[in-house]
């Protein structure tokens, strides 16, 4: 496999988007990427495109060829989609570095899509369902709220401060949220406020919970080889090296999670972008994990190994994982407060990764040289880790 | 890009398979084939799953992890959903592929997998139709019959007998399904019942249509270097090598479709399967290829090359593309008889090839060392061409 780069970002703000079609937003963000990268369409080799339920909410498949006509890529080029619920965008990520680091095509396009807004909360509560096991956890009426709220319970009896911690998380990436115009809902909110939010799944409440979000994210990758001679020319922005990007599968059910306080796919996707980058969690400067409620941030970040095993929580707490901490976390605002446009949360990671790593970020950790982003798809099912870095890094 | 071959196959009849769930289904096929193929789970570094419209149909998707999981594949798989309408087990199989011979892991499965019956004509043509661009051609009420009815009307300005082509694909590929025990719908049937068969999408008649169909099948696919010592094994199975697996795209929506009798992306990823395979039409000894209504076959063996254009029809009616013809196509019966799972006619077509070559088709053709599968979705907007050959070809 040979190396290959990021060389340009797209992306819409997330949000509500009821009046553009799904393909539109996606193309949108597409066009934004190739634009950022100085690459025409005709010079694309392959599209990925990660999305979850346009199908259910919009009637509309095959969207990676739509998508791919609308930019006027090449005949040649393939044009997929992927699915892997909430990891999506994370898979998209990884098939479109596979295409490029095999060396079949060198530039290729990453993107994420989705539209739920327009569906109302119902329609998407039972659309999300389509993420889970429809055998063994369907007819058991659990939904996603369910089990991130049964996982905080056995969270509360492990911390008798549980609340304080999830607050901490909530109040954090509100916060980082107001400084990313691209967030859909960053707030500076009191603790009160948080904690006396109504209840979802208890003991979760509203503002543990990320919003419906539609929007859409796209990333140009290069092999490095390819894009040597263009970055002699003008204003040509620094490359980001992709020195890992992997995707694990774990269980799909409640029944065959052996620990609700931690996801398997994510401590074998950690192990494995480590080994493969030869990096370890100390190299880290930040991450963009996936907080799709207050407790995941802090289950993601022990299984990530950024942060001590039953500390994340204290951590947070502490301040230790803004951006001025020792692990910023979710400097973006993460799913909590950026939002959570399901298929392109993950490609929104690693544009997030990236402004930051570029020096361009809103909201910047200083000397960032080392990013990791994390996508995790339903309960655990599958996961995507991707470690970024500066050239120069 | 290292040699790939496949070294199993598997799977389930075509028809209907209303009381097996859709990931038991997939599971199935999976494991037909790594019992075909005598590897074990543990040792499969990847899945791709194939499939249409299960979020739709039966409220499930991340039904690869769902499917992994059911398999025991090891955490560190990546299982991933591929979709492209009628052309997802295609793209299945091609991501499979490209796994291998990137040298990510030696073994992955390619799977495809959809389930129909249960939800009833009316459901399942709306279904289909997340295939079409929803944007430009979904307001005017075009379903795929009816697009596939304007282009047989084209056909029949050019074709004076257009009927009687039609009609000899049709009885052509019902018998070819009569000797094919996983054939959903086989049939003797005369010129008479198909011309008198109730009117569709006129001048499309029922025996023009493929079926619903409910299915699942298999791919495993190896590293030539990984299963040299597996063969000098006892009752190991010669592995069929893939020449070429290429995917293309095509336009989307009827106002940008130029000639309603070719697809764009069947002629590209003709021509790019030749030139990566090296090899002519004239070395292929058998064609699966997309035959979702009786019209398809005949633009499909003229974009593919095989037939000379405009002379598909009159070939079929000669009977030069029967099982001892010049050109045999769908010998398995083809989507027409064979049945069509959507998610699963790509991986299916594969499967029939490697039968084929490996002298294990219940109709086979004489001294076949060469196959040819041909997947289409929507209206051509996403085509994959596969070129199979024996070791010893």
């Amino acid at each position: 496999m040979r190396p290959v780069s990021i060389v340009g970002i797209g992306s819409t703000r997330f949000g509500r988007h009821k009046e553009t079609p799904l393909d539109a937003l996606a193309a949108s963000a597409c066009r934004d990427a190739l634009a950022d990268a100085g690459i025409g369409a005709p010079e694309i080799g392959a599209l990925y495109l990660g999305n979850f339920i346009g199908g259910v909410l919009s009637g509309q498949e095959v969207l990676a060829g739509l998508v791919g006509h609308q930019l006027g890529l090449p005949l040649s080029a393939p044009c997929s989609k992927v699915e892997g619920a909430c990891a999506s965008g994370g898979i998209a990520f990884r098939q479109a570095w596979m295409s490029v680091a095999a060396g079949l095509c060198d530039f290729a396009i990453a993107a994420g899509v989705e539209k739920m807004s327009h569906a109302g909360t119902a329609r998407v509560t039972e659309a999300l369902n389509c993420a889970m096991d429809q055998q063994r956890d369907g007819p058991t009426g659990l939904s996603f709220p369910g089990y991130f709220g049964m996982a905080a319970r056995v969270y509360g009896e492990a911390h008798a401060e549980w609340r304080s911690h999830l607050t901490a998380v909530t109040r954090k990436n509100k916060a980082n949220g107001l400084k990313n115009p691209l967030a859909q809902m960053g707030e500076d909110v009191s603790a009160e406020t948080v904690e006396h939010s109504p209840l979802v799944a208890d003991p979760l409440r509203l503002y543990d919970c990320c919003p419906i979000s539609d929007g859409a994210a796209a990333i140009v990758i290069a092999a490095d080889e390819a894009v040597k001679e263009r970055l002699s020319r003008a204003g040509a922005k620094a490359p980001i090296r992709i020195a890992a990007t992997v995707q694990t599968r774990g269980a799909p059910d409640v029944a065959s999670i052996r620990n609700l306080l931690s996801f398997e796919a994510t401590v074998e996707a950690a192990r494995q972008a480590y080994r493969v980058s030869g990096l370890s969690p100390s190299d880290i400067d930040f991450v963009e994990l996936h907080d799709c409620f207050s407790l995941t941030e802090i289950l993601d970040a022990e299984d990530l190994g950024v942060v001590p095993r039953g500390m994340a929580g204290a951590w947070t707490r502490e301040g230790r994982t803004r951006p001025d901490g020792d692990m910023p976390i979710n400097v973006s605002g993460g799913l909590l407060a950026k939002g959570h446009p399901v298929g392109a949360t993950g490609v929104g990671q690693l544009y997030e990764a990236v402004r930051q790593l570029r020096g361009e970020h809103p909201n910047p950790v200083n000397d960032a040289a080392i990013g990791m982003t994390h996508n995790l798809g339903g309960a655990g099912v599958v996961c995507t880790v991707s470690i970024l870095k500066r050239a120069d890094a």
